[in-house]
Order: C-alpha cells, then sequence, then structure tokens
C-alpha cells in the first residue's frame, strides 16, 4: 500500500536506508520446496556490488547476505522468506555537507517535501541501494522459473551515445554478456563505451544508457486481462529502478509509425505447446498476455545525477547554493543495473506463474 | 488479484464484454461527497465512443451511463460508486466466422490458451469497449482532482507516418485539442493525418500513433517510493490501456544518450509550494515522487489489429487458415484514446491523493 | 481497502443501495469453465427473501439476478462476474419519516458521523439486503467447493429464548434443515420458535438467535499461517454479516474452561487423506489450518433493530426525540441468515482452496 | 496474501521461525514523524517474554529489539520500520525427538500436510514466539492512538475454572492489572488461579482461559462497511492469535437470547464529538463502525497444547505412537497474552484511523 511491495502472489517487501544497519527482503507467498542458499544468493548479489570494475564506482560493499527466515534444510518452508544484507563500508561523514542542501536530480528535495524528514545520508531509502534487496528475492523468483525452463538474459545496448546498432541486438548468451565490464556484449562497441566513460569520468560527468532483455520460453497466458498485463507488470517494475525514464516492448516507439499489414505478427503454427510465428513485432506479449514468443523489451536510464560539477540547487532552508556532489559514483548505472532489471524481470514472471495457476480450476 | 482492479486506494474494477448486456465500473474508496452526475460522465464517454468523426469507427455505440449505486442527492456517499453503461447496437453476427479463427493481433489465441474458453463476440473481454468504463470512473477521479487544481490535458503527435515536430509538442489547451478530429492541435499536421488515414482506410489498412500528456499543478511528493513511484503507477497505468508498446516520461528515451550535467534539473527557486527548475527534462518526477514542475510523458501505440488484408494464421483446431477481418473499425486507435489516456491518468493521481494524506500523521 | 472487498484470491466486491436502482456483486479471480446460470443463483437467493413465511418480513421481494459478464455459454471465461439484482418493491416513502432520526441500533447515526452524507431510505447501504449479493456470489463459491466434494450446511440452533440442547447440535442434511420455517430442524424446537416469535410480533418486539455451521471434506490444510488462518477468515467473514456479536469455533467459549488433557484431540489414524482424531474439540481447524476434521462453529446475533416501541433517540440536529419504528421487518433474522452465513463459508473456502494451489510448487 | 501480513494501510509482515536466527515485523505505510525508540518497544516485550514469573514459563527469552530501518533521529521517516528480535536461550535439542511426531493440538501434522515440509524446531513458523513481533508492531500502532487519545487496556477475567464474575468485569487501570502475575485484577481471583495453576502443573496439565478488552476514546465511524467492519477486523485480529476458540463484542453471546427492546442503546445526547447511551449492549460498534462509546470485547483460549501426559498420536510416517511432551511451557497462556492482544487491537484501530482518513476529500 506504501509501495515498499511488489507482486500478488510472489510478493515481495523491501526494508532498508542505505546506511542504516540493514537492508533486506521478505517474500511472502513463496511455495515450499523451493531450494535456495546464501550461496547463490551472494553470487547474483555479486553482480550488482560496485567496485566490480574499472568503471563502477569504487565503493566496497560486500554484500554478503543472510536468511532469517522461512528456509529449512536449503528448501523453502512456505513460511516468509527474509533475507538480510548488512550496510558496512558506510561513510555517513561524506554525506554530512549534504545534510542540509538538495542534491540535483535526487530524492532529497521530494523526500523532505513528501515527509517532512529524511536521512539524508547516502540517499537513504532512495538509494539504489536498496535495489540489492530486489536481486536477493529475484534469486528466488528463478528458482521458480528454473521449474517451467524460462530463461531470463539481459544486456547493454546503449551507454550516453555509444549505441549498438539495431542488427547487433540479438540475443546473447548470458556467459558471454558476463565477459564483459559494460555488459555490451561485443568487443569493439564495449571498448567504445569504456573510453566514452573514462573521458566522462574525467569531466567528473555522468551519461545514461540502455537495456535490452529476452525471456525465452515463457508459457503461453502469462498476465492478467485487463490492467496487469504482462506488459504493464513488466512496465511497473522496470520503472519502479531508480532513474529508468523510458520503455518499450517488442517494436516499441517504432510500431507507432508502423502500417497493421507490416506489423501484425501471424500466427504460423502450434504445436505442443509451442507457437510459431512469421515475426515477432509483439515482442512476446499480444492482448497483455504472453503469446509463446520470446518476450523482449528496453528499458532507458537517464544519467547519474551525482556529478563533480559545480550545480546551483536550494538548501533545506529553500535558498539558493552551490553543490559539488563529492562521493564514489558510477558514471554510468546500466553495466550494474543488468542483474536488478533481471531480478525486476524474474520477479514480475513468478508473480505471473502464481497467478495462472488459477486460471482454471 | 486477478487484474481487473486499478489503485489502491481509489480502487476501481471494470466488468464486461464487448457484446454482453452491458459493461462497468465499481469504485472503492471514493471519499463522500464528491459531486457526479450521469450527465458529465456521458459527456466524457461521447469523446470516447466511435462514430464520433469521419475518421473514427462508423460503429454506433450509444454510451449513455446509469449510476447504480454510491450516489444520493448528486453527492458520493463514500459507499462504491458503480456506473453501468448497456452495450447495444452490438452485431454478433459479425463475429460468428470469427467464432473458431484466432485474428492476427489480437487477444483470441492468448485467452484460449489461458483460460480453455472465450467469448469470441467483438473480442469479448478483450475489446476496447472496456475502456468507456474507465473513462466512466475517470470522471469521478478528476472530480477529486478539481479540489487540487490539478489539470490533465493530451493530444496525439503521431499518427502512422505524419508526426508533429518536436518544437511544436508544447501544452495545448483543451478546448483547442478538441477541436481536432485527430486531436493533432495542428492545421497543417491535422490535415496531414486525415488524409493518412484516409489513404490507409482506401487500403483496408491501419496505423499506430503516440499522445504525449500534460499533469499541471500536482504538489509536490505525489507516488511511494520504492516500487510504487509515481511514474511506475503512470506506466503500468498506460500499458495496461489496449496496444500501447512504448512509454516515456520527461525526455525518455533521449535521456539516455544524455550527459548529467546537460540533464540535471537544478531547483532555482521553492516558495510557497510552488517549485522553480531551470528545466524540466525529468518531466515533473524525482525519485518517483512528483516535484511540482510539470508533468509530462508519451504513449505509443501500436496499429489496429483488424485490417481487410488477407492474412494467414490458425483456427481453433491449430490449422492454418487464411482470414480476412470484416468489421466497422478505426484505421488508428490514438485519436479515442485521449480520453482514455486521460482517465488512467487521473485514476493514478486520484489515488496518489488520497494515499499521500498519509505521509504525516 | 474500503470494504466492499471480501477475499484474496476469489475476490468479490458488493455495491449498491437497498433502494438505488440494483445492487449486485463483481468476482475477480473466478477461474474458468465453471458451470453457472441465473436459475441456481435465484435458488439460493429465493432462501434468503423476505416473505418467504409466516415468520419472516411481508416484503416482497422478487430477487431475480442477471449475470452482466464473465460467463459465457454457461461456464465462466475467468473474466470478472458481475449479477445484478434490481430492487423493486422498494417503499421508499416510508422512510420519510426517518430522513431526520437515527434509529436505535442501526448504522444511521454512524453512517452520517463518518461521511457526512448518507442515503437513509431503507438503511442504504448498511440495510441487509446487501447480503443477497453474498449469497448470489457464494453460488459460485459452492461450484468450485462441489469439484473437492466439500459440503456446507448450517442450521438454526437458538431463536432468542428458545435454544436446542447441545446434545441435540448434531449434524442435519440440508433438506431436512429447509423443511422448517425457524431452520431449527427439530419439530419440537421449531414449534417453540414459532410460538416465541408469534408472541414477539404481537409486542412489537424481536429478538437475537444463533446458527451452527458444518464443513465437511474439506481437505487438509486450508487457511495461512499466520494471520489468515482458516478461523481468522471464518471469524472475519462471520462479522462481516449484519447483528453479528458472537462466534466460537469447537468448543468454543467452553474450551476456556477446559483443561489440555480433556481437551487435546489426538490423532488417531491417517490414511489415503483421511484423518482420524478421537475427539473433535478443534471443531476441524489445529494451528489455524484445516485438520482434516469436519469443520464446526457456531455464530450469534443480536436482536433485530427495528421494533414496534416508543424510543428514545436523536435526531440529524441531535435533538432528542422519541421514535417508533415502522416498516416490515423480521422479528428475527436467523432464519433468513442460514443462507447468508453458508455463503460466507463458500467464499472463505473457495478463496482458501485457490491459495492452497501454490502452496508448493 | 500468504496470511503473513495484517492491515490495509497500516500494513504488517511478520517473518521467522521459533528457533530460527531471529523473528521481526515489517511495517509498511506508517506515517512520518511519529516517535519510537528501542526503550519503549523493549518494555513492550518484556510483558510478554516467558519467564517473567512463578506462573509462566521458565524459558529465558531476552527480547531485545532492534530497528533496522524507517526511524531516523528517533522518528518515524515514511519508509519501511522493520525491527528484529534475535533468538536466543534456543534449545532446539529439546526437540530432536518431535523431528518425527506429531505433537496434539499443534500444527505439526497440519503444515506437514500442507507444504510438506516444516521446522520442527520449536513448532517453527506456528510457534506464539511470532507473537512478539506483533506486540513492538503494536507499540508503533499505540504511538499513532496516543495522538487520538486512544487508550487500550485489557486484563484476564477467566483461567481455567477459575472466572471472575460478570460483575467485576469493569474496566481497571493498566497499572493496577500489571500488579497481578494472572492479570486478573483482583486479588482474591488472582490467588485463585495462581493456587490452580499450580495445581495444574503438579498434574503436568494445562487450561485455557479468557481476556477482556477496553477502547477508550475511539473516535465515532472508525471501520468500513460492509466486509472490514470494525468488528470483523478485531475478530479476525483475535483469531489470529494461536489459541483464541472464541470472541464476543459487546453482550456478545448474551445478546442472541434477548429482546430488541432491551438490547437497543439508545443515542441520548451527542456533543463535542461525544456521544452518550443510556446502555453499551453494542460494545461500542453498531452498524460495523465505532458509535463513540467503549468498545469492549471477550477473546476466549482453548487449553496449552503442550502437556506431559502421555498422549496418543501419530508419526511422520503415519503410524500411531505414544508422546510425552517435555519443555518448557506455560500451563495457561492467558497472563502473557494480554499484551498480544493489545498489541493486535492497536493495530487494528491505527489501521482504522489510517482508513478514515479518506472518508471525505
Amino acid at each position: 500500500m506504501s509501495g515498499n511491495s511488489f507482486g500478488n502472489y510472489f510478493k515481495i517487501t523491501t526494508f532498508g536506508e542505505s546506511h542504516g544497519p540493514a537492508i533486506g527482503v521478505t517474500i511472502d507467498g513463496c511455495p515450499a520446496q523451493i531450494p535456495i542458499s546464501e550461496e547463490i544468493i551472494n553470487q547474483a548479489l555479486s553482480r550488482r556490488k560496485p567496485g566490480q570494475s574499472a568503471i563502477s564506482s569504487p565503493r566496497k560493499e560486500s554484500d554478503e547476505c543472510k536468511i532469517i527466515s522461512g528456509v529449512f534444510n536449503g528448501l523453502t518452508t512456505g513460511t516468509p522468506l527474509t533475507i538480510l544484507i548488512e550496510n558496512n563500508n558506510q561513510q555517513s561523514k561524506d554525506y554530512e555537507p549534504l545534510k542540509e542542501v538538495y542534491r540535483p536530480g535526487h530524492a532529497d528535495f521530494v523526500y523532505q517535501q513528501k515527509y517532512g524528514i529524511r536521512d539524508h545520508r547516502g540517499g537513504g531509502r532512495s538509494s539504489a541501494r536498496e535495489t540489492a534487496a530486489r536481486v536477493a528475492a529475484g534469486v528466488v523468483a528463478n528458482q521458480i522459473l528454473k521449474n517451467y525452463n524460462i530463461e531470463i538474459s539481459s544486456y547493454v545496448f546503449s551507454i550516453g551515445e555509444v549505441t549498438l546498432p539495431m542488427e547487433l541486438r540479438t540475443e546473447y548468451p548470458s556467459d558471454v554478456i558476463n565477459q564483459f565490464i559494460t555488459r555490451i556484449p561485443d568487443t569493439v562497441y564495449d571498448e567504445k563505451a569504456i573510453q566514452y566513460l573514462n573521458t566522462l569520468k574525467e569531466q567528473g560527468d555522468s551519461c545514461g544508457g540502455a537495456i535490452i532483455c529476452f525471456v525465452k520460453n515463457c508459457p503461453i497466458g502469462l498476465g492478467n486481462p485487463v490492467f496487469d498485463k504482462l506488459n504493464a507488470m513488466l512496465a511497473h517494475a522496470m520503472f519502479s529502478i531508480n532513474a529508468v525514464k523510458g520503455f518499450e516492448i517488442g517494436q516499441g516507439l517504432h510500431s507507432s509509425t508502423m502500417k497493421g499489414s507490416e506489423y501484425n505478427d501471424s500466427l504460423v503454427s502450434f504445436d505442443d505447446h509451442q507457437t510459431q510465428y512469421h515475426s515477432n513485432n509483439e515482442g512476446g506479449i499480444t492482448g497483455g498476455l504472453s503469446n509463446g514468443n520470446t518476450i523482449y523489451f528496453s528499458t532507458y536510464f537517464k544519467p547519474v545525477s551525482s556529478i563533480k560539477h559545480t550545480q546551483s540547487t536550494l538548501n533545506t532552508s529553500n535558498q539558493p547554493i552551490d553543490i559539488n556532489v563529492e562521493g564514489r559514483h558510477d558514471p554510468c548505472v546500466v553495466p550494474r543495473a543488468v542483474p536488478i532489471l533481471e531480478a525486476m524481470t524474474a520477479l514480475v514472471l513468478a508473480d505471473a506463474i502464481l497467478s495462472a495457476k488459477n486460471d482454471r480450476i
């Protein structure tokens, strides 16, 4: 009700601030007997954590999780599964100068207006650190998806001005994607992006970027008409990630300039729960439900807000002030956003899978 | 839970199929003492109904609503407000040939796979007719927004290949927008679009399009971190509208190619609940909460699925068949989608307004 | 959120006022392919409607339902199922004198204080007429329970001072129960109760009463720990019925005076999903979950509020006034409450059945 | 959705097993700027914890809480408030013999049937230890109620065969109640109950009991018609507490034998938000909404399941076995259930308070 939960059947609630004792997540509605361990969650967390490469923030967040409840002898028990990730290596002093100033692009101002109080340290609740809890929950969701052979993979296709051409935006195996620190699975464009990011860093500047995600082997009919269409749930999920400003599914924006005769994906055959189409302009979702094709969608991120430029803003007395945001920030969030985006996708699909059990009696 | 409800506080549930006795909506959570009448709902419905202009479907849907409950002496009573809109002028016979065939682009196939049963007449539940119920509910939501002086207006900026240039995509008054049957508020581009649609009609083809929406005077702090960010709720709402394939807020997709130093909207002054910024790249939402700037976002629609071309598809025995969809269809949905989009926006904002009452005790 | 919905998976929302055009219910989350018809709903409604016997209100409510959506060719389609019951035979004039007065025992005063407005005619939303919508929804829930062989039956064991002795409170077949207009399935006590009610009628007075309900063949493990225990859901359901003031399950109040050594139901054998116990003090629910025994519980109703005595109260200007409530009222609600109570029980169980599908993957 | 959450606006989710690393609770929807500290929570926890008196279990649970999130500088921030209570002094070995046996009266059997897996140590999730998390959340709820001057107090009026006579069941100040280890606020009956419990202990037996609760200064109109009546929410809350088997509000069961002319509480005057009635048979709730009178209700608990008698039951291979439950158990739960019951009451009322903010615009 207050925005800290996601999902209807496989429902997660995250909690915690960037510089509090810990962040965490509770999953309510996880079926019993799903195998889970701290190890596989920690592996997933390491894909998100800062300090993992030359182009990410040098902050060191150890991101080791602890399962508090809901698991017994390595299996879920059907009771709420809570995962804690302690905060350490916090440098709250770094934020002392920001206590009475609203950083441009950040949620400082709006939180203060909304609640009349905010934890200014590291952005408090609005920090992207909260997404570590989502990654942890996404691991559990993925364990459910494995039962259905559903595979999610995503990669970066744009970092600032460096954009992978459309013809190269095909599916890539996850292990290939993970070889590239930019998460652009192409040697040339990965290199270009690294150079671009290095230049930005020197300039104390930042940039945006974009990620494409593929979901294979999704059963037909996931999603719920009319408000909880699968695309609506995915859009909701993506826009719940910090800095997301655009989302398109299938041909997306381009579809608005097409004709029906060009666009319609005709059904070619259906056999053994496998659907064949002559095209996939829909991106795997028709009428709000998965149609048996591979689902694909693109998510667009604004530039990182923290830059080492002098910017004008207001202080908490609403007076103009110049600010220079110090700290250890990524120049671009998208490489580290890949596992977050995959986690949110897994959460949407696990929820849809559980919902679909009641489509028929 | 099964996708037919929207909103947490101002919660609507729609019901009804295209060719059933009626469609309708129940609003639970509407505060008492809001003025409402069948007349103002009917006015809003007339903006959505087919047959209203030369470029829309010649189907005649009278779309007169009946308030069943929740209103006494012209005011809401705090009890559930149900609005019914009877279906008449249905030509169910038109759909008899489609009973055993899956129309390309439509939800026929996925509904059948999901539920094992579907009402094939006029698309049943998946028909865009359902959105009339949303428009009705949107009127009630708007009555709440009026108390806060919030104004929503939207117009079409793209119909197929005809696109209003970026520099013309400024705010227009609603009465100006309503003068144009394409809902493109520009004489030149309106005319171009009409010609384009006429050509499509002759070809039995269809096209997509796009709508931009502006929300003025939105209080600061609407939306809920972290999953129910205002942009996430708007994205969810927009993708719940049939045929939507893309959504962007503020600079949207373009923001992903920008630098932080270009993008950040600096706070310039804050006075008397009015915020001033040096720019509005965010589109009025920062950190998931309204920031006091005008909110604006664009929504992209795929082409209308029903075209008078021979298309290959499957029948309900999963055998290939050629199909030629007859019927009275719009060549492009966006002119009639404007009030639907505004209704969904109003629903998101009314819900956010009610939620915000508990931000502080 | 505002109290007009019940259930999490099989979710109903009722709407409508006593003297508005209609009351109704929307079921969201009903699986597809459940057989349903207006006929079987009307049959259930006739068990609830007034005027059915010498001891009930002489009001004539025809209570014919109309299915508006969600059913095609006699089967549910998985889309929201809306049922309307028109109000006719309303005598709103009867309530004109009550427009500015708060009837003792009724919700008039509290509604006015809560909302600042109320539909005074026939109690408006607070009228027991709303329960007809529940009975209709209960029929659909029961169709699901039939798939699991679950049987619900209930009867009256107390009307005012006439109480069926404990040793006679065993299970009775529904057709036996229905033979008695008091719904006390015993010739002697039925007769006593009728005489008692006739005396009350002459005195212009009313009384309370009590109902016991049995649920047979309930699968083991229904209900959800910790807050949505099956007994908690049943208690919630029962107290949502007008006039309910007490509820006990199994040995109920008596259990509080027992010793553990007397009370504990020992498991004797378990075979083929059949559990045997040496006793059933728990009333079929242990640890909040159905345990395989027959579920039984008792629900207690206060006296009907409308009596033909002069009572002191306040008017809407908060000034003392004497009132004499005219109208066509039952002297005791419990005979007609039997189908309402069964409907609420069916709703709880159908919801629990759907929930349990996700206990394990 | 899976039963681990309570409340719609002030929503709590508890997690944790008896012998896991910790139990805890997350509150989502708590308004900002509520003062809260670990100290006041710990004080409340000490009223619930075992080992506090000669008649309670000698188990030592330190029950020190840790606030993980949602509080900054002693005030809530509007973000989710998570409280952890570590489990220590667990003697999991005590439960090793119970691993493969179903204890009579406990949830062992039904959990195993439902989920196919269970944490047998200390009852796992079904342990009453989970209620410590509720007590913690109840403290936060109470901080909200204080703003409205709402006061909750409850005491034990029955322990097994020892029952406080009806005429002594009036309101008592909390500090008086707390002086009695049985929580029966009467020297004579407290003493009788202690003797009774000592005898039971010698016999290795247990008993049930009952608690009455009073809520003073409740604003008029709390609760939501029709399903979320305040009494329905309270009933739901009470039956969510382990071992509860009966609940009655106001005259409760007795009301079912009364006449309307005896029962109806007439409004006598209404002034300055203070309502006066000539009686309070309703127990402060009419038509599902608080009516301005003191709310009072009684809750009945079955005997503690764990007794030191040889009982017959089944093992996990469904074979008959004799069992003798060792361990450190209370002979009667009601003295320690008092703070749990008050916490659940506070949670219901805080939720109703927040809901009521949207009764009118």
